[in-house]
């Protein structure tokens, strides 16, 4: 297939400089597997000593797990024209089980590539698709119930450690290493992360590699509950504004700030051409919910969809390689009159465009009916469903309700089936819910849907804030990660109001990295807290610029602390704005430390001790040698 | 005492159009209590009826709890340069306890009264302070143990109950009413808040109403967990900034937004005069950290303060009318080692001066020897204490430790003593602390403290996102509140880098507004969800301006929606931008609506039921009757 000439990005869309300028003191690095071409990718940070008056204190670097992808490896040349490099492509081809197809083999695909209107709009180097051989599966699932490793799962084992073995083996970490115990409601998080846990919990369905053969950009990503908490990005145009380049462009800023996957959930004109763009640039797992652009197909009458128009949909975009499908197949007829006194109703498109259809044909939905087919076409490429959960609560009055939860058994009921066919699978989950009925959604799904991960919105934990939704929704993120949620579905200032733009998408971005950290901790994920003991000594010590680039918005840090204090030379200045040179509370704690030397280790142990039998006399001793203040 | 002329806030800060502008579709109503002067302010926010194919639907108005104060009655003529109507006047009159003093006691303020230098900058109706009578005790905790609801009493209790039984006589309100059951960890919240309830919480010391004798401008409130939670807004100038006119101005900007107490933490220059400022202006109770006045008394040298100074500073306080103290009196000389192998040390402010004055002297802090004397000084004006954490972590490597928890210990025996005074007390809580341990310190609180209100400062749930700490600690306050802490201190976007500026300030406070929400909502307090309800409604049905208006930020909710639909017919819209004008969720489920209808009641409880069994064939009906779609 010859590449179509293309003016339309090539004019108007290179990167912003913003967007792809690596971090400050930050230098990707590679951690190589078992093979030199398993390549995991990290930022490493590089730290200042300490100086004080007893010498100098080397701080080891401090490795973060980085999504951003080449953008931010100044070695790699991005050209946006040509996509990322495959770099999956030689695993998918060593296992054997795949053949290159002739060309598209959805009508609507073979239309848009040869539609000489859509000629500019479109990217210049499509790959001819793959797929499995006949009769072949090529799911990770699949290969993980056969016993075998995949590159894939030695690459997330490596990633996920994030040089946790590394560190334990390094004096230098010893206090940095030290982390509060966790609280995982039985979650089964093990001390290091092996290729043959990730097997293991691939197998079990407890978690997924969303990796579609067709996407071989990607480097690889698990979601699971025993690893660390993900989180997801939505962008996408809709009927009322548009843009390729935009979308691209939001895109690599999202998977900057710290986006695990990103949801295209365009609605607008050219969905598969921006589709193809996205995906050719995207070093992270890309869903989709192919009912939109079905829904499109039938030109917005949700009652004309047909099982034909979507099953091609499908295979379009699994040949386009999207990773995920969010399908909402549990919203069955028996459930929607459940809503009818919902004080929001159905708020999910996907589920009210199944609902509508439902109602139209009084019959179940082709998703539900056809849900054996659509996991043989899932089988095919490897594509992970997202099960949709059309029925979910759109305020906190309609929280928990029988719509949702009878949806929620139905999705545990089709799981099992896709499991047969050796399909991963994810949950969708709420929502709006208020914090004293977060868990139970936790709890029905481990048990309605039998461990598959969760993947939530937010939720939301009140309905009263219309512009700051990040925040609603990021407070029941981290209570619904520390739960067992496998990834936070982010949500931007501008959700119920409109489109997200670009600060919208690092603000939602940053917010549910929040979330998903905070889940860490306390679930008590092995070195989550490495990086915030890094940063709080550096805060401590006055390494202003340290605190800034361990931050998870090093620029964000540094312009804040700007405004009130501009010049360099405070940067390493013993005091801050807030309490001024003379009185500085930092500062008055090294005295404290040069007092404790003076009483040793016995004494303060026996004041612990003391203070635990409510009854001791202060051990007076010390004063004299302590000369100093 | 005659007026000293003043040219300062006159020539140079008039409030800004935008701190005092009404709220939109907003009118500001009283309710009267057993006596004419008790007049609890509330906001009224009007709706739009509902227009649909089944005719006009009236919304009834939505009352939402106000600390705006007379900034957003345009009835009231706002003159900062006189300051607020003394509502309380004539109720501490009344009382006969107190007596008009000749002027400031405190040698400190009688200094600064005279003092030309300062005449420029100084409030010109300063009052003239009053004090109880030799022998009496003027506290609410004093009045409330002898079976006194005096007026102050009445009016939180008005205040609390937010309109609840009006609205529940109502039948327009029905549907609005809908709340799930809360999960209170063992709180006792009544159905109704009576005046005779607030008083036994009060004589129980599980509430305190903070109201300074000499602050009569306020607005009474109440905190404590069993009624709503409340959030504290900080301001203040430092060594590095200052200006009077922007203070008073950040006050009135936090209160507009929602703070129900503002600590005025000024360490720079004429803190006295800008307190006063700030005072006679204030409609809700001010809160202090005298340390902090004291260590500028003595060039910020920690081991030149001494307790006559410290006693001076509050009587100085107390009689210009502050109403609640920050008073780190348990930072004991034997927790101070504790603290020598910590990440981050002490890292309060006061706590750090404390501990730097008993290493230097060698002995326990003036604030703790001279606990009964400072309880004499608090009930002469009944200041309330905010007992001080000063060795609350400032990471979370430090979190729940030996010297946090044992400086907690102290703050309840404390407590115990105050209480022999019949001062109010709070006790103030951390900082930095994991998800999985915040409910630790909220037990141990209620515990050693002996369920005296907790007033907690975020907790921040992670240390790695400086710039975003209103975030990671709002997820904390949600939390904690939920838990049943009583008040939560906001933390600011500047947090950690630098100090806030009005931005800054808005976000703090809706911030922790949403968390202080989502705690009601959790722990179950009576009515805490009809604005969510009132909210999600208008969402629904794309009453626009009722959503914005019924939110915590109209101006914001609005600015964004503009952003992608500017124009005003949009506002009327049957569709938003997410989804464009053909294919709309929220529009679908009205077709759910009709069908349920068809189907009536019997048959929706039948499939509940059937889901239940998870046997259910779908019962056949309707698809004939039901011809709409």
């Amino acid at each position: 297939m010859s590449a179509v000439p293309n003016d339309f990005l090539a004019k108007t869309a290179g990167l912003s400089e913003s967007v792809i300028a690596p971090f400050p003191a930050s230098a990707k690095i590679y951690q190589t597997g078992s093979r030199p071409d398993i390549r995991v990718p990290m930022r490493e940070v590089t730290l200042t000593p300490t100086r004080s008056d007893r010498g100098v204190e080397i701080n080891p670097p401090i490795t973060i797990y980085d999504t951003s992808g080449p953008y931010t490896d100044p070695a790699v040349k991005i050209d946006l024209l040509k996509g990322l490099e495959p770099l999956r492509e030689s695993w998918i081809a060593e296992r054997a089980d795949t053949e290159t197809l002739s060309g598209p083999s959805s009508d609507y695909g073979l239309a848009r590539l040869n539609d000489p209107k859509t000629a500019g709009l479109r990217f210049g180097h499509i790959r001819t698709p793959i797929k499995a051989k006949a009769g072949k599966n090529v799911s990770q699932m699949h290969y993980a119930r056969q016993g075998i490793i995949t590159p894939e799962m030695e690459f997330v084992a490596i990633r996920e450690n994030n040089r946790l073995q590394e560190m334990r083996a390094d004096p230098r970490y010893k206090a940095l290493l030290r982390q509060h115990k966790g609280e995982s409601f039985g979650a089964s998080i093990p001390d290091v992360i092996t290729p043959e846990f990730v097997r293991d919990e691939i197998a079990r369905g407890r978690a997924i590699i969303p990796a579609n053969i067709n996407h071989p950009e990607i480097e690889p990503m698990i979601i699971g509950r025993n690893f660390r908490t993900k989180i997801n990005g939505n962008l996408g145009n809709s009927a009322t504004t548009s843009g390729i380049a935009e979308e691209v462009e939001k895109m690599v800023w999202g998977i900057r700030w710290g986006a695990d996957t990103i949801m295209d959930l365009s609605t607008g004109k050219n969905i598969h051409e921006t589709r193809e763009w996205i995906l050719r640039n995207a070093p992270v797992p890309i869903g989709t919910v192919p009912i939109y652009q079905a829904l499109e197909k039938v030109n917005g009458k949700a009652e004309d969809l047909t099982w034909e128009i979507f099953r091609d949909t499908l295979i379009e975009q699994a040949e386009q390689g999207v990773d995920y499908f969010t399908i909402h197949a549990g919203v069955l007829l028996r459930y929607v009159p459940l809503t009818a006194e919902r004080v929001t109703g159905i708020v999910s498109r996907g589920g009210s465009i199944m609902a509508k259809w439902c109602l139209a044909h009084h019959q179940e939905s082709f998703l539900y009916t056809h849900f054996e087919e659509i996991c043989e076409i899932m089988k095919a490429y490897d594509v992970s469903f997202s099960l949709g959960d059309g029925l979910r609560p759109g305020c906190l009055a309609d929280a928990n309700d029988a719509a949702q939860f009878g949806e929620l058994q139905t999705l545990g009921e089709l799981t099992k089936i896709a499991w047969e066919h050796d399909v991963q699978v994810m949950i969708e989950g709420p929502g709006h819910v208020p914090l004293q009925m977060i868990k139970e959604n936790m709890d029905k799904e481990l048990a309605d849907c039998y461990e598959a991960p969760f993947y939530t919105l937010g939720p939301l934990v009140t309905d009263i804030a219309p512009g700051y939704d990040h925040i609603t929704s990021g407070i029941g993120a981290a209570n619904i990660g520390w739960y067992g949620t496998a990834m936070l579905c982010y949500v931007t200032p501008k959700e119920h109001l409109g489109l997200p733009d670009k600060d919208d998408v690092r603000e939602g971005v940053i917010t549910y990295k929040i979330a998903a950290h905070a889940s860490d901790l306390a679930k008590g994920f092995p070195g989550a807290q490495v990086r915030d003991n890094a940063l709080s000594k550096a805060r401590f010590e006055f390494r202003w610029a340290d605190q800034f680039n361990l931050g998870l918005d090093p620029e964000r840090a540094r312009e804040y602390h700007d405004e009130t204090l501009p010049a360099e030379a405070h940067k390493v200045a013993h005091f801050c704005s807030m309490c001024g040179p003379h009185f500085c509370s930092m500062k008055i704690t090294q005295d404290v430390r040069d007092y404790a030397e003076t009483l040793g280790v016995d004494e303060i142990e026996a004041i612990k001790k003391g203070m635990e039998e409510k009854s001791i006399e202060f051990v007076k001793k010390g004063a004299e040698v302590y000369g100093r203040i």
